[in-house]
């Protein structure tokens, strides 16, 4: 069995460390925290991420980059997207040999609106790992941990490097599919979290299922066509990491962003709904993203404006689902950009 | 405005011709029962069905067929799918102008495997209709009976009679969009019931999120092999009548078929379930008929095959999803038929 590191040692990480564990990998947990690393390697557990679960015992966590990823053969990166640049620039420091290098981080950059990939590509020279693969899909860490049955889709433009990764990571609870898109795998996890924010808000009016159903499958054609218009295959957002991701974050009251568009729904302020959640919520500043996209790309996406002049230009809720109902009327399924011709779900 | 006689005063019939009279339509409610015609022309109201909305004046109830549709340009089919062909008998008696006709009604035919639209061809000329159209969507009749925002997809291989139908029912609460794919609408409507079976399954086995977002969008992906098998656009299953009825259907706890599936999960046997429920559970007999269709139609479709063995061949629920997590490794996305390519969702 290969020597792994991943890098993260957040929910998600330790996650995909205990499958990795769990397939008898040699794995290194790699937290820039000296105290969670002693912690986790004393207890066994990743209280504060990933409570009440014991880790495999070939897991080893690592405070010092360069000794986690010494002789490893893969690297799986799995830090939060706005740390992605640094931890690549400290890899490049310490990185001596070529890896297979995956990545499970979701986001798309404010201002540069680049995608984690492209990221990675532009802070770490491609000699190291040819292509990165991105690994993403409906997956709860927690249930990960409790080995409850969890499928996830790994991504990249070089399918033998998707295929390294599925073999990786495959096991009988634990079900990995392989896609060559991986503009559509990255968009689809980042820009759901703008319909899981919709959802919210349209559950915050009291609007119903029929509502929330309208206004996921729309936001899915929308974002579908957004991701077309940026070289994604379109039906990609019907498979893993478009509607079966949304369908875990639509459906969770866990989800942040959709605890804050229902907070948004009942009528109360952007500012205050972030300032009581205390966190970031990643789809409001995705939902900025996609606005200036759709600009760019010049695609229509009438939930994502909609969302838009609602958080950014202080229009009511209300409104805004009156507009969309009021719309020129409308065909459902549109045209598939050539390069995609012959793919079906 | 219109005559449109809307037939089958169910719960989703009585929705129907109340969103027809909103719409400042003359609307014909036919019911084969005398006194649910009385009592909905006294009251204004359908008790049993549609509790608590008061129906538009311009909405009448009617008990004879032939007075219901003497003179209207539309007729509008709501009954159950088993009482499909004996309606459209009686049509056949009483029918002597040409109208645009549209059905509202979910299911495959046993044994034949027809869907509902082949089933009203068989029974009543082409003379009188041309094409048939579909009208199909995530919607709970009691939130359009409240007037709550709500998007349906309207389906003819006659594109102008769809559009017809979208003018017909499109208002500021009910959004209407079309779609020139009726074998897909059709089969998304019907088979979507299989999964949510299954759903309840998952969660009856107590599996998590993780695994009913895999269950559901896996599911998708083999229904929707199964309609391109039958001439269905595959993504027809990625819009409102397939995906948006999906998440309806599997993400309320009032859907039949989910209820029957959670019990299944939890160890009740299949005759047990169906008594306790004692009423049709249209997700058992659609696992049969599209268990039958993927063997004709040569279409691998694991979960539905999983899903057979269940409920026919007293397999127990956790070896069935041991199998489903242990097949061979898999690519996410297919080959789309030729005549569809150039489409999106």
């Amino acid at each position: 069995m290969g020597k792994v590191a991943v890098l993260g040692a957040g929910s998600w990480g330790t996650a995909l460390a205990l499958v990795l564990g769990d397939n008898q990998h040699d794995v290194r947990l790699w937290t820039h925290r000296e105290e969670q690393a002693d912690t986790i390697n004393t207890t066994r557990q990743n209280k504060k991420y990933l409570e009440g679960i014991s880790l495999p015992d070939n897991v080893k966590a690592y405070h010092q980059l360069n000794e986690a990823i010494a002789d490893v053969e893969t690297i799986v990166l799995v830090v939060p997207t706005k740390a992605i640049r640094e931890v690549c620039s400290q890899l490049k420091e310490h990185l001596h040999h070529k890896v297979t290098l995956i990545h499970a981080s979701k986001g798309i950059e404010p201002n540069s609106l680049k995608r984690v990939s492209e990221m990675i590509e532009e802070e770490l020279p491609r000699d190291f790992y040819g292509e990165v693969v991105v690994l993403s899909g409906p997956s709860h860490a927690e249930e990960v941990g409790e080995r409850h049955p969890t499928t996830v889709t790994v991504s990249s433009v070089d399918i033998a490097l998707a295929q390294k990764a599925q073999d990786l990571f495959i096991n009988d609870k634990f079900r990995v599919y392989t896609n060559q898109d991986i503009i559509g795998v990255e968009l689809g996890g980042s820009l759901k979290n703008i319909i899981a924010l919709g959802a919210g808000i349209s559950d915050g009016l009291d609007y119903g299922d029929n509502a929330k159903a309208a206004l996921i499958t729309r936001g899915l054609a929308e974002i579908a066509r957004l991701g077309a218009a940026m070289g994604a295959n379109p039906l990609t957002f019907a498979g893993l990491t478009g509607v079966g991701d949304l369908i875990v974050t639509c459906t969770s009251s866990h989800s942040r962003n959709w605890r804050a568009g229902y907070k948004l729904g009942q009528g109360y302020k952007l500012e205050d709904v972030l300032e009581q959640m205390g966190m970031v919520v990643e789809g409001v500043r995705t939902t900025q993203a996609a606005y200036q996209l759709s600009i760019e790309e010049n695609v229509e996406m009438p939930i994502t404006k909609g969302l838009y002049n609602l958080l950014f230009n202080h229009e009511r809720p209300k409104d805004i689902v009156d507009q969309l109902m009021n719309r020129g009327k409308t065909h459902e399924v549109e045209e598939l950009p050539d390069e995609f011709r012959n793919h079906t779900l």
